[in-house]
């Protein structure tokens, strides 16, 4: 790699990025481009009041930067939910980290490396290594320069990190009390209710609940099974019903089998009332012998305390059997998976983790062979004429072609999921095969190395290490188009929706629908968390070994801040929210870095013949490891939890206000299938509506 | 390796161990080595009795074989706890497994292996290669034979495990329900109580529970600082308090500060008749004072609900605080290392995984040093006349320097680590530790052939696996000859304690001390389990390769089945009753033979060009992860929690029996320093002791 050229990608870049970036301040001035620019914003507004909002607002809005700058936590936290303030929380804190590290690494490495001698002949080929730390004569005393640069950098990060995951927990935990009527907080899953030939599974709940936990069950609801066939029959009895002159309305309200609320709108089973409500029970129970039940409930309890006892221990001496789980919220919970047996649940999990995995491997096989294919090294022996343009064109074409496979597979696989397992798991799962997918990326490159490596004669560990340690600050260079490439381009790609803007073209001019087109996307985090975690991790290798990258890098995190704080404000809605638990993830990627930056640097220490630094880089992976283990015992408890100190309180406050009754009537009838049903058409921006009503 | 050589050895060793168990059969009727052979039965005798009781049943026993065969689970229970009767049943799945795999692989793979023309010039060094796998020619139909063997094999370990692990957590279950009155079940640990200036910690955790867990919370108990200073201040104030005419009583109860039971024998700060003990309370507290509170405490509670339900959640939004944890049973608490601030806890835990990493790298070290001078085929070659006694001696001595080695450490590591942690930790630490060394014994041969690998040049992982996949089943002659010199005559050694018989007639005939020596140990289950499972783990990787070494192994089984019984019921006491938690562990461990016998199998069948076999047993390797999988979510919850259910049953059948305040009167004096501290010199058999009182 030739440095006029790097630096012409990297202004040939910069001039698109900001063109497009202009082009965009200018579309999203156009009424016409309101469901593309602005779903967010619609979906919060009335529609009466949407035209005179608009373009009041709208005319004036050059500043779109100024706009996403001086937005306040609240008002991402209104939009993106805690969610989305994660993640901007995950920008700031690679900001802060790589600023820290260029301030560093450009003014005390890299003088450094420009002044050694390590590198003799500068030939074209090699004429990058000068900026990096080959360029350093062994046993060189300016190795202390990176010596202290590693140490100030794994200081900070320790730091940050410290501080963001417990920014991170302290708003998982302000999330329970800031909704403290949640139905969620009361409720929970049971699974795997055991069948028996003498009493219905309905049964079996109430008896089981109603016996250990006497005092403070409520009610409960059974999940019915719905397959097509099932709903066809609805249908069908439902305009039987309305034949017959029957309520439909009793028919829509979900069968809830209770002990009794006085306030209770729809009582069945209560104890007072118990010959009263006979009639009823049978016509209920002639009900549920038609749809089919699952042996899953929803149960519902008086006390948030008991609910979260409820979910934390063991119920029966086998423990597949009464499984209790937090309730998901109304809106998150997939219906037709919760009639999915508990003892197949696991066998899901099993085969979409292996699934995951045979797909990152099946991911890696066609970008190894366009890798291989369009290699610059060998592109230019070919055709030597070929120089000046491959540069940057063949990378640029790759990643290009890599990025959106990437990212139409994660897409992919999203949808399987939600289709395989329930949603509330889904977030877990997504993160993980998209972080192994940026972990691919990585490998990638690694991948090449590895043919490399597997031609030569590896006659020990001792000379594998030090292959990677030349190996790896040479790779610099092409990393740097990368980031230009993959990352400066994803922004402006995100900015500017291009897909979706030239299909709402021509919806509006060629098939004349005044409509438009525009659908509500929900924020992709399977792909921008990771992508972030990666630049993280590109980052955290390179900083010492050729710190010419942080630039690059920088200029990244302070767009991505920019666009993605704009995206989640006026974009993307939010239809269902992990309360931030794909932090753990984050946090453990960037242990992985800080493990990949310090062994590195140990390995090359050792090949300079400055051992004394190797040997301490060595004990800070041991500090990184033990930091790692403090935060996970200190901070992970928190993301599977909820503090019983809280919900008594809640649940005090609550009966001091008199509140109760009126929370526990609304919690009965929250649980609907027909509004939670997550196959909607129309989604609502729930979060929002929540919000509004707090 | 010369098949006469290895008969030679095995016929040796036989003579060997008969000749011991006859001695032992002698030497167990000697009334002078009664302390020897009869720890268990001595503990559980009465001081009267004694002389009459035991000659009466000794003079005739020579059939100490039939005793041991005879005796029920209910006896082994008796002696040996949980424990004892768990490790009796991983004995016995073992016989059962190679009882089938004898079976399947003697009578079926070895005429097969016999009857191959693969090995066509036999030389002495390869003799025993005929029995082999590597003596079926490449494409055999013979091969189908070992597959069948494979598959068979593969089923019946499923099954077999399955039950097992089935029974031991219907064990540990019964356990909560055979022992309704443990002070256990009413009792938590808590750990990392917040400090306050304003109030002691004993305030706080009045305040803390009486607010959040008010109905139920009964009383607590602070731990104190117990330093050798403190120890000496406590002696000398238990001096002035005698001369001063203060009961001495008053001093040694422990200070318990509960809530009020009508019937508690010390009662501090009742609410009832508080202006009464405000005296009590005045000098409870001068007295605290005096004492160094450590932030830890055991709490009261009048449910065994409500203790499992306060164990089981987080109580601050600080995880590191208000940590509750089951309570250890009264004699197995450590108490010094109560005092351990639970923020430093997970330090030691690290530093004692590290520590445990390094000794087995460590221990690695002699015994491949050893090894490496006396390995049996260079010492042939350098010495030929040795030829004929090398093949035992030199294992022989090896491996029982070796073993005594590992012993040793063990032993160290034991020790360290009781100081180190809580007690109830230790248990699993110890099979950890143990089931390393296992694999150590294990990598010690691999050690060897990853010298021979380094040496070649490795040009793929293919070119590794057909090395394994060669170098394997030559491995079989070294490891029957290392189930008799390490299995076998561990077994004598176990029976006949020579170590401890030979101090004793020192004791009893040279110094003439009449009370002889021999103190009472508890079964040393971290040597004894990681043998067991190393011997299995052997079993499994050559019983398709080299089916000759399942006789060898079946015996061993066999002789330990009687050896261990006898030691359980005569010999040991037990001290520390894990309840079989252990179980998980040789589970892992089964899992991983299999595995690796899968593999090892795949291998060699793609090396016989079988490659329909081959794959088949690829795919017997994900079944046996996803049996493994199953087992963990269906058994591995009942290994750390109590079920709900029968916690429920039995506080309700305490309450229609009326028997709750007795046992609560019980329960606040069961946690006492002194009856409880196990650095006690005469520890007694409180299993026993308990099991009478129910």
């Amino acid at each position: 790699m030739i440095l006029p050229a790097l630096l012409t990608s990297a202004a040939f870049n910069i001039v698109i990025c900001v063109g497009l970036m202009s082009l965009y301040s200018i579309l999203r001035k156009q009424p016409y481009n309101l469901k593309v620019y602005f779903g967010q914003r619609l979906a919060q507004l009335q529609p009466g009041q949407k035209n005179h909002y608009f373009f009041d607002r709208m005319i004036p809005s050059a500043g779109w930067l100024v706009k996403a700058w001086e937005a306040t936590d609240e008002d991402i936290y209104a939009c993106g939910g805690v969610d989305g303030l994660v993640f901007i929380r995950l920008i700031v804190f690679c900001i802060r980290m790589f600023t820290v590290a260029s301030v560093l690494c450009l003014f005390i490495v890299l003088p450094v490396n420009l002044l050694g001698r390590g590198i003799e002949v500068i030939d074209p080929e090699t004429q990058m290594d000068i900026f990096t730390i080959r360029n350093v004569q062994e046993g060189s005393r300016g190795l202390w320069a990176h010596f202290f640069a590693l140490y100030v950098i794994s200081i900070c990060a320790y730091a940050l990190l410290y501080i963001e995951f417990k920014n991170v927990a302290r708003m998982r935990l302000e999330q329970v009390i800031r909704f403290p009527t949640k139905p969620s907080h009361f409720t929970v899953l049971v699974r795997g209710i055991p069948w028996s030939t003498e009493e219905s599974y309905s049964e079996a709940v109430r008896k089981h609940f109603s016996s250990y936990y006497d005092s403070s069950y409520l009610a409960h609801q059974m999940v019915y099974r719905s397959g097509t066939v099932q709903k066809l029959m609805m249908e069908t009895e439902k305009m039987y019903k309305v034949l017959t002159e029957t309520s439909i309305n009793q028919y829509v309200q979900p069968i809830t089998v209770g002990i009794g609320v006085p306030t209770n709108p729809f009582k069945m089973g209560t104890s007072e009332s118990e010959s009263a409500s006979k009639k009823d029970k049978h016509e209920a129970k002639s009900h549920k012998k038609e749809q089919e039940e699952c042996p899953a409930a929803f149960v519902f309890f008086r006390t948030r305390y008991t609910a979260m006892v409820a979910s934390r221990i063991i119920q029966s001496k086998d423990p597949m059997l009464w499984v209790i789980d937090f309730a998901p919220e109304p809106h998150d919970v997939y219906w037709p998976n919760l009639c999915v047996p508990y003892r197949l649940l696991w066998i899901r999990k099993t085969l979409v983790y292996i699934g995951s995995i045979l797909f990152s491997l099946w991911f890696l096989l066609p970008t190894t062979l366009v890798q291989g294919l369009i290699n610059i090294g060998s592109l230019e022996r070919t055709f030597p004429i070929l120089r000046g343009i491959s540069t940057w064109t063949s990378t640029h074409v790759t990643s290009d072609a890599g990025g959106s496979l990437e990212q139409w597979l994660n897409m992919e696989v999203c949808k399987h999921y939600f289709r395989l397992s329930t949603k509330s798991g889904a977030d877990v799962f997504c993160f993980t095969c998209a972080a192994c997918n940026a972990d691919v990326c990585y490998t990638r490159r690694i991948g090449t190395w590895w043919d490399r490596m597997g031609k030569l004669t590896v006659t020990g560990m001792k000379d594998m290490a030090t292959l990677l340690g030349n190996l790896i600050p040479g790779q610099a260079p092409f990393f740097m188009t990368y980031i230009m490439t993959s990352g400066w381009a994803s922004l402006a790609y995100e900015l500017m929706q291009p897909f979706v803007l030239i299909v709402n073209w021509i919806y509006q001019f060629v098939l004349m629908r005044k409509e438009g087109y525009g659908d509500l996307y929900t924020f992709p985090y399977h792909i921008e968390v990771p992508r972030a975690l990666l630049f993280n991790l590109l980052g955290f290798t390179f900083c010492i070994l050729a710190p010419l990258i942080l630039p690059f890098l920088l200029v990244y995190y302070f767009f991505a801040y920019f666009v993605y704080r704009n995206q989640i404000l006026n974009v993307y809605i939010t239809r269902y929210n992990t309360n931030g638990s794909y932090w753990p993830v984050a946090h453990n990627a960037a242990i992985f870095a800080l493990i990949v930056m310090q062994s590195v640097a140990s390995i090359i220490f050792s090949m300079k013949k400055f051992t004394t630094a190797s040997t301490m880089a060595f004990i800070l992976i041991i500090f990184t490891s033990l930091f790692n283990l403090y935060c996970r015992h200190k901070f992970l408890p928190l993301f599977t939890n909820k503090a019983v100190q809280d919900l008594i309180e809640m649940d005090r406050h609550d009966e001091h206000a008199g509140k109760v009754e009126e929370i526990l009537s609304r919690l009965l009838s929250s649980y609907n299938y027909k509004v939670g049903s997550y196959s909607g058409n129309h989604p609502t921006d729930l979060l929002a509506a929540e919000y509004k009503k707090v």
